[in-house]
């Protein structure tokens, strides 16, 4: 395995997901120097870890660069991870279970490799370079079937105890509320979620009320993003309506992050804001600052991710070079 | 002014409260060697300022050290700071605007001076000579007419953007819910603190349920923490039930904050749970440990705090050492 760490002038970041792998070869600057997308057909360790060797062969290929030149790897992956040994311990939508996803892949392509979880990587490439650059503490929130979230501290991602830090999707806003995934009541995820709003317009569907979304889709799971942007395009009231307490559960959960960490900023990405992001956003803001005082609101910045699918692989990117540092 | 600050042996801590001042001589390893008291009469800048000069002042004839000798002063005091100024910019329990409290001290003492927000001297207290010495990121969070927070990462504590991170009585647990002091609907401090407690059960007073707090007040003010604990030793339901549910409350918000933070450990302290904490403790930890994953939770102290009256005056040496160390 190469150790030339200090005067590589190339790494490798890759966002492995349950539908497709991207990988891209990206210098020290966050350029993106070549990029290959997989699809995942199936979700056997060795169907999604091939790709993800294939993808790494392909943009070393692309620019003409050899693996032995490459000074690492950073990969974001789903689920719960063990950091010590880069192993993947339980991802639900790919149906892994305990993968040392690190050793496999540096044994396939004898590049040096960090993992980290998806949405971590995922607010390291905003921040390092995407709307967050240049801020010290920021929080990344994306928002989709799920909500994650991810923190930086310091200019860096911020871990915890168990490393788990930055669940944002399970602060509890209404305690008691809907049903969460988690197995709890009213969290985040359960109010704002893509998939919470996709269930408050089904059961309006299901109560007989009028809506273009009943036209566009047969059952609730396909009410995705593009359903949701479609119908506010047609001015649809009641997807309006449920867009609407979403983004104000955002802004109330943001509020009372300002309260508790007062972070410079907050990018907000994922589906559903990169579908709907223009509409909900200042209502976010307004609740957001409804919820603080204003000597702790005052400055702090409530933007969208900028970087759209490649927040991926530059934040895998950047925890590479990040790595390779120290 | 001094600057012999790194040969020094003693610092002052200073507690500066709305009833009372506390003052302490205090060694490198924490040792208190004199301690004053002063109870606080009227609220004008001069009779506290004046307290606090005394204080000083008492402690280093007691201990036979000259104020040239001290190393410098830490200060806690409450509501909203200017710590470029180390002034209080607003001060609602003590009725101070705009009071540049650490020049003004250090033209009086003749010794430098460091000034904070009492929580966050409180929580440092307990971080550097309590209950959580030892832990890199730890939480407090002190509960008593209001609920207030400070946030210890890697080892110091931790501001934010605006310095105002630790505003953990304003996390919003049930939007819609009771109002706030704030302004604002449904924040841990209208469902948890004292006073949301006795606002629950003058309530049920006026509705006529029997409860043996009845007996021993005359107006809701007057719950305070050792009504509340003598009613719980009379087994009385009504209170018990109030607690449970504050109980129930800060569990919850310990939940949310360790799935965001993740932080080792909490220090809980303040009146009430200086009152309550054995009957409060396990069921705080129980609904904490309910609205977390057990991979997020595992390991993670939840705990009393340990040095009561002593943690601000010991905080304040800390600060007063941290800073003389840089």
């Amino acid at each position: 395995m190469n150790d030339r760490a200090s005067n590589t002038h190339h790494v490798i970041g890759v966002d492995m997901g349950g539908t497709k792998i991207l990988a891209a070869l990206v210098d020290r600057s966050g350029k993106i120097l070549a990029r290959e997308k997989k699809r995942v057909e199936e979700h056997s360790v060795k169907a999604i870890l091939g790709s993800v060797v294939e993808g790494v062969k392909a943009v070393c290929q692309q620019a003409g660069v050899k693996p032995d030149q490459v000074g690492g790897i950073g990969i974001g992956a789903p689920g719960t991870l063990d950091f010590e040994r880069g192993a993947v311990l339980f991802a639900p939508n790919i149906h892994w279970r305990n993968v040392p996803l690190r050793a496999l892949l540096e044994k396939e392509v004898g590049i040096k490799t960090f993992v980290d979880n998806d949405v971590n990587i995922g607010t390291l490439g905003e921040h390092t370079y995407g709307v967050g650059k240049g801020t010290q503490d920021a929080v990344g929130m994306f928002i989709g079937t799920g909500i994650g979230g991810g923190i930086i501290l310091g200019g860096k991602l911020f871990y915890g105890f168990n490393k788990t830090a930055g669940e944002i999707g399970h602060m509890v806003l209404e305690s008691g509320g809907p049903k969460c995934g988690c197995g709890n009541r009213g969290c985040l995820e359960a109010l704002a979620s893509r998939s919470a709003i996709a269930r408050r317009i089904w059961r309006a569907i299901k109560k007989g009320k009028k809506t273009v979304v009943a036209g566009l889709v047969k059952k609730e799971q396909e009410i995705v993003s593009g359903v949701l942007a479609e119908a506010v395009r047609k001015r649809d009231r009641i997807t309006i309506k449920s867009l609407e307490k979403a983004a104000r559960y955002i802004g109330i959960a943001i509020g009372s992050l300002i309260n508790v960490i007062n972070p410079e900023m907050f990018i907000l990405g994922g589906g559903v804001m990169e579908a709907l992001g223009p509409m909900m956003l200042p209502l976010i803001r307004e609740c957001a600052r409804r919820n603080t005082f204003p000597q702790c609101f005052r400055g702090i910045k409530i933007c969208a991710a900028r970087l759209g699918d490649d927040a991926g692989v530059l934040g895998g990117a950047a925890l590479a070079w990040e790595r390779l540092k120290t």
